[in-house]
């Protein structure tokens, strides 16, 4: 291999939101869902480019999964569910926003918000505690379901639609954020069903069929990628709040008691793995519940830092027995594991438990969101030397060679002299084992650009020279460096630069 | 390698659709959805295993398409559309079966079924004419959407309710088989929206924003694997008609003119890519379909024996430019490719035009079920020799070693002597690429019994000589033959086994 001389550092800036929405767009990575009919709200598709880099992440976080550790398996269970899953699982009651409309202009507000906002008003008035003592009756409130007592506190707070900037509300009503349809065409058996608003419980109703078939020992995880939808109220931020969105969970069940630690390692296991992918130790944190959901005995957050300040990216909960008792009760299925290891506490087994659960809980469009949002950089590069350097921006995507749409663009430098030829060899040498595009047209430099967009790794070029001794050009992404290379060495080459391997043995420690 | 004495040759036996339910529930392949509450009709969860194999197949489609054709890309579009989709597509309309109740029974029926069972009866009894003439008449009727006349037919040829033998009917009404919801929460705001019931529409409202942002020309395709719903009436034959079901699809766009050499392109590759999969030709037939749907100029079913009969595993379509335009209509924004190639014929280029539409289709629940249905035997086999001789029954799953669930089992051939550390040392080695796993437990006998239930291709034993000289026995599953190889040689070995490349060239003819 030979290098060609070492291209000037760059200066290099990130993106604002609006600037990843458009390329996202123009570069076939996120569409609007069903454009050309004005799109639907908090609704997006995923294009070409799109489509590879999530099955990327997914396939990656599949196989860190199940894959490395013998004691995880995964499933796919269905969106729809029997409902009495979401009765059991507490949806049905409580996964509902408190909210109130406005008989003038018609708008819907939820009101625990519209009461936050007066009290942050209060707040920046300096009247601390008039803002403390609001947020505490509304807490007390909401939590005792007496709706007709939020409602008074609006009035008594004399807030008005900013709308209609009038205090003609209805009565606050509770709004069930989980999707319904109706299932069955027989009359008498059709029933109401939801679309499942997390994965969740597929995993729990699924427990023991799990665990015997997998002949699986607690403690054991269980691994889903799944769809989940959520009818919610404001969805904003691009495809960070969507109304139909996929996660990616680990449900890990471990004996009752040894809980604590295992919060802690998939704590650590799981900031890890978002570091291994490439986002910056700096723009990640984790973040503690202050309130605990229902289930919950311990629950934190790994935020990132995206372009609209740090949010969450993955939940890790300690969820106690809390989901699996449930579904014994309503089932009246016993949802028990014996245990026959020897406690040395009392010399005997551990005997039968219902199984305490860890869980993480990616948003796998968050994930791609950040993962984009990290690789977008616009950079300030010279070119050329003495009177003929210039000063240009480039846009690239530095994404991790691991997970870009395309691992390899090939060009034939001119479309003659038998090197399209040559490239279609090279394509077709390459293509069983990664996805790699050919490109004929456009000036090389205007090639190399659209590669930088779309954040492919390589550029191979063919030229004069690999007519005469099966040598190409490879041209890296970040550093703009090229490198002489034999076309035999090619497939090695890249493979090990976009192998998965990598980023496993950083999650290896 | 030195191979140990050949297992006799064996009689082999395919199983009923009543083994194969049972077999995928209690090793972990497909699970009835929500068991614990006695689960939810015509929908299911696909276990540990399960998942694997129907990842695999998902896998090795996706790349057969995107990554072996350069004009092939893929998006991933979401399953709630803007409801003027299914107006344009014609399934608000036309995606609806007639149905009518029997007002004492309270049950429902498919009117075109009740008369067609009639119809049958007559045929059966020798009046063929009779039979003849119903079946024109119910055809005539549910054309012109006369569903009066279709009650007044059930009248006149006196058909009673099977269960309460009475003919006293409603009227027959139209059933739509898409799922609606409602979504957004203000009030004037929400509107009623569908789950998709095919994955096609996401390709079509997405046709522009691809083909500009993949920089793709005519013909080219798009490719997409995603869920879809149908409230069918009747659900049955395990996960070959469920409610929610996954398709995976291309849609070629075509220049008009050559949708017919397109339409043999595709019908000639589809079939070859199932028996690449290692379905047999035998099994294999093409259906052409005597009714066409709304869309269709042409229709032909890839149809597999399972054992309940020939059914279609994957369709291939020429669809026109029916759903383009129609979206083009509705949505008054034009869905026109300029071609500039020249057209011989005028000297001039093709130009502007709406695209036709070849489009393949398959199911990957059918897929998976094929798979499944192809790969289970029960062998007789006979073991040992001389006196010790015996006759056995064995049941495995002959799945090909691509798509199988788990590449390699480990097993130490006793939990001493070290043997547990080599293994977990060649588990590690060969995590990375894949999925490999570890089993101590029970006889040496039983631990391959097991893998051969779920389709393991390979069995690789730790024993003495392994500590000694670093050489493991692998144990063939579909012959039972033994080999002893260096370790070093094994990620290689089951590589080259395992990888899709054999079968993509089988693709490649």
């Amino acid at each position: 291999m030979s290098n060609a001389p070492k291209p000037a550092a760059a200066a290099t800036t990130e993106g604002t939101l609006a600037n990843i929405v458009s390329h996202a767009k123009e570069y076939g990575f996120v569409f609007q869902s069903s454009e050309i009919y004005d799109g639907l709200a908090a609704v997006y598709d995923y294009g070409p480019n799109g489509v590879e880099l999530k099955n990327n992440l997914k396939q990656l976080w599949w196989k860190a999964m199940t894959q490395l550790h013998q004691n995880v398996v995964g499933i796919d269970a269905a969106i729809f569910m029997h409902p009495l899953t979401w009765k059991a699982s507490g949806h049905v009651d409580g996964f509902s926003d408190p909210m109130i409309d406005n008989l003038d202009s018609k708008k819907r507000y939820r009101a625990d918000v519209l009461l936050e906002d007066r009290a942050a008003e209060h707040e920046k008035n300096g009247e601390l505690a008039r803002a403390e003592t609001l947020l505490a009756e509304m807490g007390r409130l909401l939590t005792s379901e007496d709706l007709a007592g939020v409602k008074q506190l609006i009035i008594d707070e004399k807030i008005v639609c900013p709308v209609s900037k009038t205090g003609n509300w209805t009565d606050v009503r509770q709004f069930n954020l989980m999707f319904s349809t109706q299932v069955g065409a027989v009359a008498e058996d059709s029933s109401q069903i939801y679309l499942r608003p997390e994965t969740a419980q597929g995993i729990f109703v699924n427990f023991l069929n799990v665990q015997k078939s997998a002949r699986q020992k607690v403690p054991f995880g269980i691994a889903q990628i799944g769809k989940a939808f959520r009818n919610e109220i404001v969805a904003r931020q691009f495809i960070f709040r969507m109304r139909e969105f996929e996660q990616m969970e680990l449900q890990f069940f471990v004996r009752p008691g040894t809980e604590g630690e295992w919060y802690e390692h998939w704590k650590t296991m799981r900031r890890r793995w978002h570091e291994a992918l490439g986002l910056p130790a700096a723009k990640l944190r984790f973040h503690d519940h202050d309130k605990l959901a229902h289930y919950a005995k311990a629950a934190v957050d790994i935020e990132y830092e995206f372009p609209f300040g740090f949010k969450e990216i993955e939940g890790i909960h300690s969820r106690g027995d809390f989901d699996l008792t449930q579904h014994q009760t309503l089932s009246k299925k016993k949802q028990q594991y014996f245990d026959a290891d020897i406690d040395p506490a009392t010399g005997k087994a551990y005997g039968n438990y219902v199984p305490f659960v860890v869980e993480t809980s990616v948003g796998a469009d968050r994930l791609f969101l950040a993962t984009l949002c990290q690789a977008y950089q616009e950079e300030t590069i010279t070119e050329g030397e003495g009177e003929q350097q210039q000063t240009k921006t480039r846009t690239l995507l530095r994404l991790h060679p691991a997970v870009a749409p395309i691992k390899a663009a090939i060009f034939p430098l001119v479309k003659k002299d038998g090197m399209p030829e040559k490239a279609t060899e090279i394509f077709n040498s390459l293509r069983h084992d990664f996805r790699v595009i050919m490109e004929e047209r456009d000036a090389i430099g205007k090639r190399y650009t659209r590669q930088d967009l779309i954040g492919t790794p390589f550029c191979i070029v063919v030229d004069g020279q690999t007519l005469e001794d099966d040598t190409v050009t490879v041209r890296h992404r970040d550093s703009r460096e090229q490198t002489r290379m034999p076309i035999a060495e090619l497939r090695a080459y890249i493979g090990e630069a976009v192998s998965f391997s990598r980023i496993f043995e950083k999650l290896e420690g």
